[in-house]
This record gives structure tokens, C-alpha cells and sequence, in this order.
């Protein structure tokens, strides 16, 4: 049906209230193929449903009558202030999305100050969005087999001023997404990943098996982990980790934070919703080691939310998309200025006058 | 598709015999744009569908073979007697429903004893609704920045013979209606507020923040309310409260009683419903401290789960207000009937002859 | 749509497998309003979905492998010896769902062996019935405010070889049934109880209420059952039993049994389903007295079930007037059949030989 | 509307990425009366349904960065050592599915050295079977009333190299399958069980129960059980245990392995769906004692979390019949090899490189 996508826009229809409005909108300027890459998850993305539904079901303990003077959002994270805990994920190729790709996504950033992760399968260099000046920019790796191209990419990302390094940990291998696959999506021979090398895989031997003797061989360690740490110059956060033991382990081993995070349900379907494992994380974790909260957020009261659980920030990376898809830089800013103006409605009708006053005690417990 | 709504009727149509049927009628007297300012509540209505549910989801367990000499509904609150427990909430703008507005409303209350909490943003004066005699009458407060403007209000309200103040501190900043967005919904030019102020806020400097700046500097604090209930001669009860933590501070302030609300889900989407904290309230209050209920009451059965939670009476917003578009004070009469008589057979079946009988021993808890 | 009813048939079509085949083709054979009657429930029927959700909520954990040596479906309940225990419900005017009425579903029960509890308001006399031999009959009674009245009754069940006595309890007013109002069900002019009297009720007092001060003052209380149960000739079940202390007062009363009853969801919406409630009043009870088990009965599973948490029998009302209803007697007979195998094959399947066998370990708990 | 059913396919069409892929091909190979008979269940289908439900509400804890040196899917069970753990479950007459019905599942099995489960009802000979050559064979008996009768079945089965008896003690009686019953289902004349003998039952006398005294009276006990593993050269697993207690038992009396299984839904409704006892049942059973999971797994991710709850390994059985429909042998394998690699990835993605690592610390509790 969705045979001849609209053009983007260069302008906002006055209709898109909500993310999602701007998810209904976006379907209509992309191709079915493409939408079902965005918006399809694994399998039969029950942890995809679970991340929207688990945050929903999170009712919240209002208070009133307190003080505002002096009221802000401002976060800090690894020795830097940030204006609001809104940090925008990192999404492969977004060249599919809009022409402009993570060059309008880097101009939305900077006009709503919202640190950019730029993926490691950009569709851009970090050469050529050096020229769009702004918001805090980190930039995020998946490991390709190698210690020195990680370095390298490192080094890189520190010769352009990116601040951190996300070091994705979830994804040895692919999702496997069932709605790309009915939709038959294939990336197009035009959009190509600046960034990505060519995994170099030793040809198998007999009785040798393809995955576990092959790709997971070119995974990450720990060691690889402990060794990247010694070597980097920038701070390293791992994302992906959903288990309460890798949390502490990645704290052990000296990470610098930690994203709780299902990748958006693309890759395991099932995995648990990082909003509800997020508590038992910060429980067991020193106050003030930098846990991001990534996978779920679509409100203002999903942020609020998280940080109550005990998350340093968020990710959002859906929502931005669906505003660059609609309208570019012009789209992806209106996006997530919709969400930092709801987190902030949201943290005024909750009486709380800075991030540090949210905690636990604004959610509601069934038998409390 | 409701471009023409059907006039208010000037009878009872013979086929309405639940709240529920007042709700479906109400729509067709009215346009779109106005049922959704009416019906719709904040975000993406969690809160408000979840009102409903969670009264729902609450068990009965009736006892039977009591006797019911003496049977009554009546209650005591704030020194006077009440015949039944069920108040009239504040509703803002009622000429917007019917053209009687407020004075409908009065009628109606007048008709079967509910007292009624007028709106601050009426659009009926309190010397106009003097002429209508009957109920018990309460006025109900926004704070708008200013101690002197809400004394004032007060001490007119005093004089109109109204028996208590409800001060409303839920709403710092109005709740983010999706649905009144999507519908465009307008307050009419000839409908106004007799008694809303214009703000008096201070231009912002560079840098300020427009809402915690700007908005949030004008809301009631803790102070506020210290120093009216030091100055009103009139008993001063806190609406939209849902912390217990502020349950607790409004006792020990002074407040004269609290109503539990969530405004209908009209303010911040995903609140918890009332009906879900109000037993924790009651708990750590004493006893004979007031505690109304606002939010989801639909049915008899409802109006006894909060009682037997530990209300001492509840507030009915949406309902008479869909019989007030049905047929003016006399729909609005009626539908106030329907739950009066509804609660009254209710007490019947659960054998309860008086509302001191009623407490939670009559809810099924799943481990008891 | 239900304009021309089809007549009730004289043999059982070969599709009818289970009681919900019988619910839809009942439906074909009563007009609308009639069906309304039958199938409606008071309010939103919350209650009457709950009750079948509550009964399919519960899983069963089957053993195998035991000796079926000598396997049957014997109770004893008062002294007597039953073959099975599946006992008609008492419904009233039952010539509403098919000509013949009370002396088709006296033929059914005898058929069957399931005893059969005549309702108060029946449209066939205890003497035309009596022309009917077979099952064990018990006489179910409303009270209508004069204990004279009410032992008249029971002496003539008894000259009638009545062997007990059924005293509903839960219906001091009629349920507010809102389907019902909907089709405007009134009871047709030819359907006549033959036992109703009027209630005698004195006019009511100027400031009196209607119900408090009149239907409910016609009302049983313990004292009237304690003197009923002085001068029963009969033993007395209570019907409608809810409240575990409700239970506990009928057996310090010295009642013969109770019938853990929510009327079908008849009476008082939201009323606690009987299955989810049984166990608990097995537990504070004496292990032999008896304890049946009423609303909500579809299944053999559901018998087993009931069984399982503490019935000593149940009563199944809708399932055999849909039969009734679909084809008189033999669609009755039919029905109970229907009901009477499944319960045993389910005894098969569950490795129980016998009902003295069954008890709570053969029901899973999420946590066992 | 299925009255012309697709002829199988001698390929596997491109659209077909998952069980439920095949399940939706399946249909249209089969006529809708086989269809019923296929995926069809018990009762009200609650135990089919909550067989999926129940897998799909487990949620994963993946963990990451762990070595996979070595990894592999091996399992050891009864002293054998099995590539993987996916073992095809018994099913019934499969030349109702494909002409070729158990050799082409035989076929299957081998490419995919899936050991294959042999049903009592299978429509080929052993002596034929014998011909395809391959995987591990296990058979599967039903009980048909004659201790002779089942050991001479065991004795042809260890002559065709069969490693093991599965004992099916969960069905003494057939399920009573409303859905097959609507559907009118028949065994064709031309599909006939080679080893099916015909109980011999002596004939009821009166008042005797046609299901106790007659079929129940043919139905194995546990000294049957006793007397078979004295006598049997094979192992015995007893398949449909869902009582911890009578699995504990199976263990006491010698018996070589459990298989927990709700027989796919189709015996005994709302009977507990076997992943929500397993973790229980492995807890009171020794670490080592072969417990299998059967019933409801369609995922990778379903196996991982059945090994985790304690499994030793698990059986398929709906999965591979859909691939058998659609197209024989190359479909069934092409089904299994879905599951498998499904699996692989599991696996991979929740940082396990062999099975033994899998444990209940993978799965995540609400409350953890």
C-alpha cells in the first residue's frame, strides 16, 4: 500500500502533538521495507510491546506545594553538565530515513542540547558532521573482531572531540527480525556504513559450526573489555546489559557506565524490558555510577520514570527518527523538544525541582 | 461526524438507566470539540481508563441477615450532617455543556441534597447562584499567584454562605489533553470565567526557564497554604492529593481535609488512580480526618468501595455533568439519582444499614 | 434481530457438544427479551464474566497411573447418599424458557439422577410436580417478611418428600439488572408463580425511606433463621453465603449447609466469585459440613475444581435451562448428561476414583 | 472454505521464516477437518493457549562478553550423547499430514539428528522405517490394557535399534476435543495404526460405569509401571507426568526419565501448562535424573528457557507436522532447522556456549 512514500517536509504539520503522531506520520514517508526496518523488532517482538506496556503500568505518587526556585533538569554525567538527561541513541544508516541522515540529526542535537551518539554504522563521517557545531557528541562501537580497529575508531572519535565511547555488547549476532524479513528489507546499495570493516573470518574447517566456531569468535571478551579500558583515551560505557551480574561485572572491570538496554527489542525478543530490571541495577550499584536507561521511552513521564528507578539519563532513539523521517533536522528537533517539554510539565506536576529530587518514592507500589 | 448535536431535552428519555447510558447520550448533545474536552483526560488516558478499572477490579463480599432498623445514609463531616455522601466535584465552564451552566447544577443539587463544590472558573457569579436555594454549597480554589486574590475569594465565598474551601494543588500547570488537542478544542468566546484573574507574571529574563521561571513561580506553596489556613474563616480542604508523604504534611499543617484525586486523569497521565492509595491514606490518618474521593466513581458499588477503603464521601465529576448535558438540572438530577439509589441498594445487598458499618472488611482481598 | 423465536425441538441436535453449543442455540429459541432475563446479570456483569474467567484462571495438576478399582461419583450430603454431584439450581418461572417448565427439567432430573431445588417462584405447583417421580427434590424459599409464611412452605415441601430446604439469603432486593432494563423484559402476563405472596408491607411514614424503611424491614435477620430453624421439620441451607464470617455465623446458627452463591451475578455486581472465595471458607469451617458450591458451573473441570477447594456438591443453573429451553426435557437431560460425563472423564484424567480423593493438591499454585 | 487443500510442495517457498510461518502455510495443505484435528486441543483450548502464553510471558536475562571457545549444543542423556536437544515428539497417524507421513519425518529427523520419537499410532511399520537410516529412535506406547502386549512391542522396538520407551501415561482416556468434534473429524479408512490392537474390554454388567469399570479398568497402574521396567530392555520415560508428586514417584519406582507434558493441550483443559511446574519438579528431583519439556515450544528462545527451568532436553511436535504438510520431508527438516538455529542464536545472544552453562539465573523474576 505504502508504494510511493511522501517527501519529507520542510515544515511541522501542526497535527504532530505526541511521538506518537509522529510515528503515524512517519510511516507515511517511508517505504514499507524501510518502516519495517525502524519499527520492526525480533521475533514476534513481545520485548518490543513490553518496553512501551512496562512503562505504561508504572503509576506515579504526585506531590505538590513544594518550591520551585531555581528549578532545573540539568544532569551531571562523567564530569560534564548537561542541560536535561536526554541523550539521542545511536540509529545505523540514517540516510535511510532522510537524505540529510545524521547531519540533520546532529543540527537537531545542537538546537535542543542533546548529546548525539553517533552510531558506528553512520552514513556519515565524523569528518563531514564536524562541521555542524553544538551538542555533546559520543560516539558508539560495535566490535569488529580487532583491538586495534576499535582503537582506532577510538582515537578517531577523540581527534573529533566526541566525549565517550558506547561500546554496544548486545549484538554478536543479528536480530532476527521476522517483520524485515516478510518485508523483504534490504539495506539499498546506495547507503553504505562509513565505518563498518568487513569482519575478517578464518575460512572453517570441517565439522566446524558457523556461528559458534565463527562470528562468536570475533566477539567481544571481557578481556577485550579490560584491554580496551587500559588503552582508551575516552571514558567507555557498555551497552546492551540487561543482567544485574554484568552490571556488576562491567563495574568491576572499570567501565566507565553502563546503558541498561534491550536494544529497542531488535535483537532478542523476550529479553527483559530494561525499565523493569533497571531498580535491581541501581540497588546493587554505587549512586553515583552513570547508568543510562535506553529502550521504551516515548513520554515524558517514561523519562520521569526512569530516572526515579534510578537511571543518570536516557536514550531515546525511535522517536527522534520518526521526526527526522517526517521533516529532518527540522523534524528531529521538533521531536524531542516535545519530550523534554513534557519531562518538564512532568517533573512540575510531580513537585520535583531538579533531577536530584526523583527517586523511588514517586512510584507507586502496590502494597506500599 | 457530530457536526450537529441535539438540543438539551427538557424530559428524562425512558432508556437511561446508568451512568454509563447518561455517558452515550451526553455525546450526541454535543460537538466534538467539547466531548473531548469533556471525556478526554492527559496523555494517552492511562489514568482515566485506569480510574474505572481499578473500581472494577475491587471485590465485593457482602454479608446478609442484618437489621436494618434505622437504616440510613447519612454522614457527618466538618461539623454538619450530610443525607448521603456523594458531592458534586468542581467542574469548570458548565455553560459549556448546557446553557444553565452552574445554575442547572444548583437546581439539580438542591433536588437531592448533594452539596455542591462550585469552580473557581465558573461561569455563573456566586450572587447570581445565591438565587437558587437548597444544598449545602462549597468553592472550590486555583491558586493564581496571589495571597491576597485567594483570601479575597474566600471571604466572598463566606458571604454567599459557602461552607468550606477546596483548594485545588494538582494543577501547578494545565494537564497535556491529547484528545482536546486532536479535536481542537477551544473555549468559546462568550464562555468565560467570572472569577479567573489574568496572572500577573513577571517578563522572563535571558536564560530563563518560561515554566519553572515563569509558571511554576506563581504556584501555591506549603507556606501559602500555612498562612490561609491561618487567615480563612472558612475550613480549607486540599484536592489532588495522592502522596501519602503530602496526605501526612496536609494533616499536620492544619488542612481541615485532603480530596484524593487524580482530576479525573486530566492532569498527569499515568497518576495513580485514588481509589488504589486511598487505603494507605487512611491507614497513617487518624480516624475522623476528612478524605473525600474524586476520580472514576460510576456506579453504587464504587461509591461503597471508597467508603470501605476509607473515604469519608466521594466527589462525582463526569456524571452529572453528562446529565446536565442531557437535559439540564433535570438530567443532572437524575443521574445524581441513579448513583444515590444505586448506592442505596447497594448497602441493602452488602447489609450495611448505616456508613459507620462500612470498612474495608467487606473488600475480598485475593490472600485472605 | 430475535423476532420469531424457534419452537423448542423434539430431539437434540448432533452439533450440541458442550453447554456454550447449548448457549448459543438457547438463544435461538427465546425472543430477546426473554434471553435478556436469562442471560443478563445486574450491572455491567462483572461479576457473571468473572465467574466463568475465574473457574478457566484455575489449572489443574493431573495425577496418573492410580487404580480405578470400584471408581465412582458418590457423595454423602446430609445423610443422604447421591450418585453424583450435580444438583439443579433453583430458577425461577422456568415456563418462561419452554411450555412445559418445572415438569420438564423434574423429568430431566430424574433422568439424570441430579437433584432438583423447585424455586420459590415457580410456575408449577409441588403437587402437579409431584406426578414426576425421581430425583431427590429440595425446596428453595425466599423470605417474604412473615415467618408463618415461611414455615407454611417448608411443612408443605416436606408433605411433598421434599428432603431440605434452600433459604436464599442474598436477595433482600432484586438485582439492578441492567441488560434486563435494556430489552425491557417484563414478565409476560401467563407466567405466574404459584407460590409468591404479596409482601405485606405497611405504608410507608412521611420522611421514611422507601427502601430502608420498607422492603427492608421485610427482610430476614439471624433471628428469624434461628427460629426457622427451631421449627423446621426440614434441614436448612443458607443460599448466597459470600463473607467468610457469613459462615461462620450460619454454622454457630446451627444452619444444615450454605450455598456459596453470588446468584449468577444476579444480584450485586462485583460480588466476589464463589470459587475464589470457597476455599477460604473450607478452611474456618468443620471439614464435613456442607458447603455448596453455586455460580459460574460450565465444565466438568469446573466441578472438579469446585470439588477440589472445598464443595461438597454444585448447583448448575443457566447450563440446563439453556437445554431446557432448546429442546424441554430431554434437551435438559441432555445438558446435565453432557456436564455428568465431562466430570468424569475429568476424574479419569485427574487419577481420581473417587470425590472423597479430591481435594486442593490436584490445583496448581503459582508459587507451589 | 478449505474444501481443496494444496498439494505438499517439493520446495520450500521464501516466505516461510518461522514455526508460525509454517503454521499459517500448514492450513492451507490440509482439509479443514484434519486441520481441527491438528491444531486443535481439549476443551476450550485454555492449555493450547496457555502453553505459548505461558513461554512468551518468561522474560531472559542475557548476559555477554563470555568467551565461546568450544561452544556446542551437545547434551548427554541415558548415557547417549545427542547433538542438540530437540527431539520430534510423538504424533499420531502422520500419513494424515503427507503421503509420506513417518518416513518422511524419519527423513527429517536424520538430516537434522533430531532424535525421533516413534508414536504407538504411527501408520508405518517399524520393519519399514528401518530403511531410512539416520537419527537416534525412541518409541512411544500407550497402554492398551495387556502387560504381554506392551513387552512385546518393547522387544520389536529394541530389535529396530529403538534406544528407549516413552510410556504415555496422561491419556487413559482421549481428550475430549470440541474444536475436532465441531470440525467432524474421521480417520480415514486408507490411515490405520500398524500397531494399534484393539482393547479387549469384557462386556459391562449392569451397573457397571461404561468409563470406570469399563475403559479405566484397562488403564496402566503404577505396578504395571513396576513390572515393565523389571521386564523392559529399555530404558522407560513416562511421558505426560504434570504432578511433582507423581514425578517423584516415576523416580522412586525406577523409571529412566520424566517427560513433562500437558499433551499438547489435548487431554485434559486448563490442565497446567508444563513450563510453569517444571522449575518445581526439578527442584524436588535429582540434577541428573532426564527430565524432558513437551508442549508449547514454537522459538529458539522457548528452548533455552525450557533447559533453564531445568529440561534436559525437549520435544516438538506441532512444529515439524506443519513442515511435514506443507512439504514432507524437506519441510519437516527445514522446520526443525528454524528451531535449531533459532536456538544457536539464543544461545550466542544469551552469552552461553554449551548447555550446562543454561540455568534458571538466565530467566528473570519479577521481584529478583
Amino acid at each position: 500500500m505504502n508504494t510511493t512514500p511522501l517527501a519529507a517536509l520542510n515544515h511541522i504539520p501542526p497535527h504532530l502533538h505526541t511521538i506518537a503522531d509522529y510515528q503515524k506520520q512517519a510511516q507515511l514517508h517511508l517505504d514499507a521495507a524501510t518502516w519495517a526496518n525502524l519499527e520492526g523488532a525480533a521475533g514476534d517482538e513481545y520485548s518490543l510491546n513490553n518496553n512501551l506496556r512496562a512503562f505504561a503500568d508504572i503509576q506515579l505518587l504526585p506531590r505538590h506545594l513544594n518550591t520551585f526556585a531555581g528549578a532545573n533538569t540539568q544532569i551531571q554525567l562523567l564530569g560534564e553538565q548537561y542541560p536535561h538527561p536526554i541523550f539521542l541513541a545511536p540509529v545505523a544508516y540514517q540516510q535511510l530515513f532522510h537524505p540529510q541522515g545524521e547531519i540533520a540529526t546532529a543540527q537537531a542535537a545542537a538546537a535542543l542540547q542533546a548529546p548525539m551518539i553517533l552510531s558506528h554504522l553512520s552514513t556519515t563521517s565524523m569528518s563531514t558532521l564536524n562541521q555542524v557545531s553544538g551538542a555533546a557528541k559520543w560516539f558508539q562501537l560495535y566490535w569488529q573482531g580487532s583491538r586495534k580497529a576499535a582503537l582506532d575508531l577510538i582515537f578517531q572519535a577523540q581527534h573529533y572531540a566526541y566525549q565517550a565511547i558506547v561500546l554496544t555488547v548486545d549484538a554478536p549476532h543479528m536480530g532476527i527480525r521476522d517483520r524485515e524479513r516478510r518485508a523483504a528489507f534490504q539495506l539499498p546499495a546506495h547507503i553504505r556504513a562509513v565505518y563498518q570493516s568487513s569482519v575478517n573470518t578464518t575460512p572453517l574447517k570441517e565439522n566446524q559450526h558457523p556461528l559458534f566456531d565463527g562470528l562468536m569468535q570475533q566477539a567481544a571478551t571481557w578481556e577485550d573489555i579490560a584491554w580496551l579500558l587500559q588503552h582508551s583515551p575516552l571514558p567507555i560505557l557498555l551497552k546492551g546489559i540487561l543482567h544485574p551480574a554484568d552490571a556488576q561485572q562491567a563495574y568491576q572491570y572499570g567501565a566507565h557506565g553502563i546503558i541498561v538496554s534491550n536494544h529497542g527489542g531488535r535483537i532478542l525478543d523476550t529479553a527483559v524490558s530494561p525499565i523493569q530490571i533497571l531498580g535491581t541495577m541501581r540497588k546493587i550499584l554505587s549512586h553515583d555510577f552513570p547508568i543510562l536507561l535506553d529502550s521504551g521511552i516515548r513520554r515524558g513521564t517514561d523519562i520521569f520514570k526512569a530516572l526515579a528507578l534510578g537511571a543518570s539519563a536516557v536514550l531515546v532513539g525511535r522517536p527522534y527518527i520518526y521526526g527526522l523521517a517526517v521533516a529532518g533536522a527540522l523534524g528531529a528537533a521538533h521531536s524531542i523538544k516535545l519530550l523534554k517539554e513534557e519531562f518538564e510539565v512532568t517533573m512540575a506536576l510531580m513537585g520535583t525541582s531538579c533531577i536530584k529530587q526523583i527517586n523511588s518514592s514517586y512510584i507507586y507500589h502496590q502494597n506500599s
